[in-house]
């Protein structure tokens, strides 16, 4: 199991060796003004990232062959210049998987991912319209989906921006669902949680998480609106008899998620339940990104009284943290 | 207690005379091919409109002195003309305000409004936070406030634009936010709710309902966000106390609640709270146009299979009623 | 075969009977002043429509049961109102397959069908890249579709709203791209030539042309660009071996060939080809819509100095038909 | 006095000690690479600003306890390092507010301030219509608002960004307004100056200019036409009598000054009066700035045909000194 | 002289005969129910327009060749029908030049042209800036010129949409620069007014006024700002050594004028004399059709608190007519 | 001849002396920390440029006198420091113009400009329209024009952007027409190659090129659509019975081909052959960014899975090399 993450380097006493596991995520020759080589590193988990030097390329001590996307141990030494930690990495070798788990590796969800899978299971076996139950149960019940489906983030640097991300993010709104939609008897429950669980599917292929989060080519050219749409229509068209109106409903909750033909959604919202679907996927991101600006602004040590960053979700506006500023003023008293 | 009403005009026999009471809308003179003056009005009730003439101005029979606004009680019968219905009247005259409901004259919620105030009363009691609870319960102490508060619609012609509209949208709204609140712990109930009761109080002002819709001229220069932001206001000095801090907040909610800048808000949300609200704002209005326009199209005999007309508020969309197209498919079967 | 054309009816004498086939494009029952029913109907055909009347709906001589979307054979006459023609209808009774044309019944390419489909075999025929001919080979094939793909418009009211009109467009589209793709030896011609003839399949579902041009449902929820997708795709998956990569660029042309996500494309063209596959298709649309209404302003006797009415596809602007213009000058000198 | 300004420091020997009052307006610990703490600090007066540091923090002649905001004298001598100068500093301690002069320590109006505000009260004096002159001189009378107008910057970064810079723009607008007010006659020439007068009024709560420009949160969450409104309408309310249309119209110039949404204002002008505010407001804010700019250029030693920075208020554009481009042809022939 | 008006006709007695001169503004043939033809026309004159009908084409007392453009003299008489006026016309002959006033046939400045020229002349004389007055001078003594500005409408259907309306725009947009400019000494007065002068100078062939205004041809494809550059180039390349910067400047203030590129000007203010032009443009532009839509309310008998229609040029705004509803309310007292 | 360039720098040993010949692009007076003058040098040539550093600003060798835009002739090395190649310049003299080919020292065609101008003449020559053939002939026979035709770039740093560029674009769009224009017979070759040949005629003017690329103040203020549009009409004039309506259209060509207000064009395109210029326009400039870019990439050694970089020409989309990615794919089985 992994012992030092990146977060706690500060806490190191300077030049005082340790030894961590880490991912590589950048790797880049350079050459000191001196003329002599060396490697400049990015190596990072899912606590942060931090800048990394290996003065002596030739040194014995640092195997020659690792990448980026490698997962390596290092011993070496943090030290701070102007302010920014930097680490020294005197020895470097390659690791095997069972040495470490992937989940200490790259940023991940806080939930157990087993727990939310059962939630999700439960919400499916809710479903009394039979069709959209078996159909997603059938999405659900290929490996290459369950599998991708409890790994994939969200997004690549957006709201749920971590591995479970996906998962994560359609359990919340599993739950706002079924909150909201008793309030609104004319919405079909079923259809807008077949919405809510596959709406995202097409990310276990838009997305690669194995080494950062970055797009797959086909996800950049195709989408996950377009791989989603997809993948549901080929389950619908290998149940049999599965109704041809229903059938298009469902593909259009997909298609029409984003609610607006700008942010990439082939058609807008034109039946009650997509309406509803983007209205509550919007505002589950949203209230997700807040918590986490507002976590962010708290361990950066802002003031009760300081906004957060821009948030770009959020066209780039800063927002204030109302309870903590509320108690902030309360305490003086 | 008013017997006939516009929508069943259609149902009587052509050339067979009734009596009735309505709503002037509109008064015009005009003159025949022939050069003869005869009234065009337009005559309604809560139940629609229909286009009336007086052909006979100097018939003793027909008042002299009616004007647009006034309420009046007709005999005549109706006709048809190439499809459309009209109405031919033989005796006019002004009626005192014991001989009608005004209810019966203007369209009105379809909810019981001593109920609907017994449940905003509920929720004004459920509240926790002391400051919070003292201002909405000024608010609506203040008998100006709560006896246009039972009878303004929410809108000139958009959604819940009917009398007691505002009303039944808040209820509505106090609903939706008690489900959806507890799902972000981050939200403080009592903020929220309190920008649920007071976001729109500026529309008693704003607009006018005793004849017909209307703007009031302060209305449109001023608009009901300011109105409002300084009712509450001045109700907020006038409480002993009162946390500045949280007046701020309270203000922020109403001011930034249309949610974007082109939308006439000043402020745009910058609070989880003011966040919330925008979208619960936003996302009943929306429905509840969305239930309207079916309505309408089912009065209007359309099958199933066809959309809605175009929906101003939802950026000119037409809409699938797709419970009703997908019940339609399964009859056939 | 049809004899009397809409845009014949003009030249006819007034009140003398003639008999004709048209397709019955609206049908509503009204009443006179008088209070009499009758019928109300457009009639068209491949030239144009003309509002017709029933006064008698009780004589035996008019078929009772006839609908929106029926073919008629009617014997009446014309006259003029107010410079309108209008058409009094005397006996009416609904036409079998065998009297008519449907060709004669809505606007239809000038082109002959036959020829145009022998281009597309031409150009099917001149690939040298083997997947995408054996893919293109594939999609036409299916007689589902070759026979929808001779008969489509390619649009609702746009550019080339005709029967055939999407083949029309497509082989324009083939002869355009080969005259500019070789300018460009960046581009892979193939994948250009399988763009200009896939691109727009979907609308062989998303429009209905049996009476008039109209979307279907299923049209409206998903539009083409997605059931084209889906169409391609599956046989894409079809075909043994095909090259994945291809299947993604393949999908990627259909995806972006809208050009921008406000006109629903849900990804930008991001490929040389798809970048040339929007041009071209952008181009022609427009060059085509230019000439039509080039000629309706002849049709209506405009002067050679006068612009067209607003084009919608350009934006609402008019335009100036140059050569006309310059022709009338010299014709002066 | 303060006798040396940061705008003074490149002509003085580099390494030759002087003594000096500045604001502090950042302070931040950091580490040399070697491990040592040290302190970087922004030191700044009206003249423009410097990078500061102390090297041994612990040394007694450097006060502990000093913090972002304060005034610090200090000994230290400069040197440039890169073209860059920069301040090492040997000696600092705390002053007494008698030892300096605020307006010495943040940019502020060129003007007399007293002056300016005489030329202030003689535009009230001139008024004619008795209720908006008492309006505007109960405003002026409270001495929290009059106090805070005299020092107040007009924004935080663009025009008028100095102390007394609201005030200079009032004093401006009001020479403006009896410029182009009486070609108007269709304008009320008192409502006008009224508006002008107290249309950013809410500016001396939304900003705080104690150690440079920065908004308040309140300011933030609520913005200066709020504010503003809320003053205004709060002093009508306590003067007897205040006409009621009077008193819409004056919010309504307030409210809509900026006469845009998008810009913030909640309503767009709807009377002569808001209108020509408007015009006055934004093209005096714009040229002022121009002339900033170009003796920004100026200071920078740009050559006359060399046209400006990108400006922010003039939608990025850069702009020529036209006067000066001419000049220069000239002077060489 | 005219002596009856188009505003006048609703005074005269219905059926008895008057005689007119009125200008042809369209000519239709049209055929009456019973398949009579009959000529439908729209006369107008400065003070209005009227549909009229000859419902006897063959009357000898109808001159059979008349045209739109032409002005004719009539006889006949007025009726009202459902509630419009209609003019029935029982003879009709053209006129000679000499038997009526152009003005009086269209809409036309009701400013003294002379007295307009003679401040045009004096301004030029007031320039002190050589080259930039021999400029104007010369622009100004092309007969061809100087005929078109005296006449020449400001715009189609906007500000100063009458004849004149050029002249009268200018001549008021050198009294409000005369006022603004002495505020910014930063401006070049006589830069200013130049463009002041000349930039809508193309306006005189963008458009033609000889029977309603209407766009020419070659204004339409090139537009004032083009044409006007042009004529002012080419005057000023005939003016020996005149300076080439100034030369720039000048066409930089026409080709910018309209502020905004979206408004058909190529490039943006970049000087500060072209912002102030395009300002001071602006600015008069809108006040005079504030004036014109009050005059327009009050002509119409709107009510001092009802707004003016929708407004195209403040962007469908409505306005108040602040002064008027401010005095309802004092009259009350 | 120039035997060094700065793309061959890196391939040069470090610390071994050369001699070479560039352009000085930048020039600036810098200060060590230890407070010793040097130069900071930006030097450039054809193949790109490359900081250079004058450590001893006195010594005898290098000349003291050149400047920003100067040849120079320098001795020096080169050196890594941190990735980056830096030059140290040992000596340092001007030269003379014989001793370098200006083409060597900025970016150029990579076609013969010979070739490319007696393409453009064949194009001249084949012109059918004798009008037209005088215009274009009597423009390019001015040797200030097709002087500066032959050198100037045809933007500043967007596509063709490199001497020479000009004429090599429009030899390509004279390529392009001539594939595309007889595909729509509707459209007057001549004019769109005449079109073609002079719609960019202005950017002579508009860019300087003498030692990098940039806008002329006359360019900034007038733009080349200005100064294009009057070099044309000119020669217009000059040309004895030249039609008045081909100029016009001729004007309207150049002023609309950029196709929207917002890209500058004061008038859109309205005759199809201004429309096709814009497309033809378009579409090469688009279709030489991404050849550009993807050469670009390909130096940069990207993977053929890797898009290129942001493109502002293609609103800052990555782009994918799809031949490249293909092949890359086929080159593995």
């Amino acid at each position: 199991m992994k012992e030092v993450f990146v977060a706690d380097l500060a806490k190191l006493d300077e030049n005082k060796p340790f030894d961590g596991v880490f991912l590589v995520l950048s790797k880049q020759q350079r050459t000191t003004r001196a003329g002599k080589p060396y490697l400049s590193l990015t190596l990072g988990d899912n606590s942060g990232q931090i800048e990394a030097r290996v003065w002596d390329v030739t040194d014995h001590r640092i195997a020659p062959d690792f990448e980026k996307g490698d997962v390596v141990k290092i011993r070496g030494c943090v030290s701070k210049f102007d302010g920014t930690l930097q680490l020294k990495v005197d020895m470097l070798r390659g690791v095997m998987e069972v040495e470490y788990e992937r989940a200490d590796l790259l940023p991940a969800t806080t939930y157990d991912v087993a727990e939310l899978w059962v939630k999700l299971q439960q919400a499916v076996a809710s479903f009394t319209e039979p069709d959209l139950k078996r159909l997603v149960e059938a999405v659900l019940a290929d490996p290459a989906v369950s599998g991708a489906f409890r790994e994939a983030p969200a997004a690549k640097q957006l709201h749920h921006a971590w591995l479970g991300g996906l998962l994560e993010h359609v359990v919340s709104l599993i739950g706002l669902a079924d909150r909201v939609v008793p309030h609104y008897p004319i919405l079909m429950r079923d259809l807008v949680l077949t919405g809510v669980i596959l709406h995202d599917i097409g990310k276990i292929r838009e997305l690669a998480w194995a080494t950062g989060f970055e797009y797959t080519l086909e996800g950049q050219l195709l989408g996950h609106i377009q791989i989603g749409a997809s993948l549901v229509e080929k389950t619908m068209d290998a149940l049999p008899g599965f109704p041809p109106r229903l059938k298009t409903l469902v593909l259009h909750m997909i298609l029409s998620h984003h609610g607006k033909l700008e942010f990439g959604s082939p058609k807008l919202p034109m039946i009650p339940e997509a309406l509803m679907l983007n209205f509550l996927d919007d505002m589950d991101a949203k209230m997700q990104t807040l918590m986490t600006e507002f976590q962010k602004s708290e361990r950066m040590g802002r003031a009760a009284d300081e906004m957060t960053d821009r948030i770009w979700a959020l066209d780039q506006r800063t927002m204030l943290n109302s309870r903590a500023w509320l108690n902030a003023d309360e305490s003086k008293s």
